[in-house]
């Protein structure tokens, strides 16, 4: 593991040099693992890795972050410290400064009034673009995590009964997660119930599920940093036919933009495909949402599925299909994979049955 | 509490008005719920609210959040707009704009871009400077929540034992507050012993208590959005003399701290005053950090309490007194109490007995 991180900085300097970028400030802390192996959460102190194709990449860091010697230079700064007034003897004031595209402006307006005459330009993409192509350790580790996830979701088959709780689910999905090695949810658990499951991202609360109620689990788990995120849904012991109906329609809209996965394609002409289905059949208006996202040590990471994106998708992209539709105060289905751009096709990471189920 | 939005928003646009700032813009989705009763955790998507003297206040959303019709004029948006592209129109584009000092600059650098003639400043101080001054709704939500915290404190003391790790007790200071009223802990509780306590940011992990160690726990919750946070230190069984006078070395200067705050006390006399007894000691270079933070809606909130803070405290400030002593490899001691500080003195919010115990 030792030298990935160097190689991965080493890629986006020549990246960055290629298109005539020299200098490139990163302070999304996902990136800075990426490209360190160092992770802190530094609410909101200053924490920042400079990179630079002059040779004077350093790495920022507060005295309270407990993080161990790294080969780039460190400058260390207490809590009193000017920090931008540091940062800026560091970075030359002319030219021209990638910036992440999360800094936020408090650290971003004081650097621009230190130096008016240094233009910043967004430049995560150096970043994101790399992140966005998983080199076969991060594929083993999603492919874990994603594991872990499908034997979730079939625990909770198995396990949710009419009357129990929302809640009372999503604190069973956290519990398997901390049971099974998972350091934790890559997002809160949504567990929602007949007319709930309308709202795609309704909160668990006290409802209790009742019989012919529509049953939305969506869920993801982290193992080493590495996030999963699949959602089925299921019904509890009967239905009526409009919603078997919706239920085989999400199934077919996402399984078919799963089958025209390979590079080359776009990520719009993949959401294009699942929308197409759905607005045939009459629910255009109730599929609200892109069809997906791309993920990796983040849950929503850059390149969404969207009509939006007109990129193409790359062997190493990993991304969600989630098709949904929500009819107010009645039923929502979702249903959704993550996928694996492989050479020539993609390799989907979710094996849980997607098909309509009954619940007990 | 109908009102208390518009109450609040009103407030601020008279303070800006009488510092000649007409229009602000504002991101950080607290301050969004403090003005207007509404809670969105966004993720990557656009929210914002603009405030503006000249009667043209909105309020920036996206369709997939589930937030009731509101008082104020709303411009609803999906994935695929160009978000930048609409707020713009509805911002003229000379003179000054506030910003929200946490805005990211992929909606920063592209408005700016947009109206390369309007300067852009940071402006957040009107809101946070609001929120800083707890109104009685606000007084009575963090006493009730540090008075739960008191609760979770005391049961760990009497639950906890040697041979028990610290993730078993951080889970069951979690169930403690889930089964008592709180929607969750204000951060992911500390739970540090022996050596790691001398990490003052130390994450629970599978240590086992052991007699002789000493033990911090440093715990929050919520109660209706407000946070509560406090530590305690204990000792398994025994200790040595050192670690005893340490402890209470930590637990003067934080009572001295609290003794002089009133207002018209800068925040940075304060810092001072628990900083002097530790360096008196013998102490000083083991206490790495500030000695409290702000709190209320979140868990920390603008104004430090630290020696680059020479305002002045005034009623309705609330903030944590949190000194501590770190010796590495060896031991870590931290007392903290949460503050109110009041006409003539201040309102100590925590309970729990702050003196040495043995625990089992």
């Amino acid at each position: 593991m030792a030298n990935i991180y160097e190689d991965r900085r080493e890629l986006i300097l020549k990246k960055m040099e290629s298109e005539g970028l020299d200098r490139l400030l990163i302070t999304d802390p996902l990136s800075i693992f990426y490209l360190t192996g160092t992770y802190v959460q530094p609410f909101e102190r200053f924490y920042a890795l400079y990179l630079s194709n002059k040779g004077d990449s350093r790495f920022f860091l507060n005295r309270l972050f407990n993080v161990d010697q790294k080969d780039i230079s460190e400058t260390w700064m207490n809590d009193t410290d000017d920090c931008i007034g540091i940062l800026s003897s560091y970075i030359a004031g002319t030219g021209v400064l990638g910036v992440d595209k999360n800094i936020p402006a408090r650290f971003l307006l004081p650097l621009m009034e230190k130096h008016p005459d240094l233009k910043m330009v967004l430049a995560s993409r150096f970043v994101d673009d790399t992140r966005a192509v998983k080199d076969s350790y991060e594929r083993d580790k999603m492919r874990e995590s994603s594991k872990l996830n499908d034997l979730c979701m079939n625990h909770i088959y198995f396990s949710i009964r009419e009357g129990k709780t929302e809640l009372e689910i999503a604190q069973d999905i956290l519990q398997f997660y901390k049971d099974h090695g998972s350091e934790g949810p890559s997002f809160d658990p949504i567990v929602s119930f007949g007319a709930n499951a309308a709202d795609p991202h309704h909160e668990p609360d006290g409802t209790q599920l009742k019989e012919g109620d529509c049953i939305v689990i969506d869920i993801g788990c982290k193992i080493d940093g590495y996030c999963s995120d699949m959602t089925r849904t299921w019904f509890c012991r009967r239905t009526d036919p409009e919603s078997l109906r919706i239920h085989q329609i999400v199934n077919r809209a996402g399984s078919f933009a799963e089958s025209i996965i390979k590079p080359g394609v776009r990520f719009c002409d993949i959401d294009k495909a699942a929308r197409e289905i759905i607005a045939s059949e009459g629910y255009g208006e109730y599929f609200t949402h892109r069809l997906g996202h791309s993920i990796g040590l983040q849950e929503h990471e850059c390149d969404d599925v969207s009509e939006a994106n007109t990129r193409e998708v790359v062997p190493g992209n990993i991304f969600s299909i989630e098709p949904g539709i929500y009819i107010p105060g009645k039923v929502g289905v979702r249903i959704e994979d993550l996928v694996l751009v492989t050479e020539d096709g993609c390799e989907v990471l979710n094996k849980a049955y997607r098909g309509y189920k009954y619940t007990s």
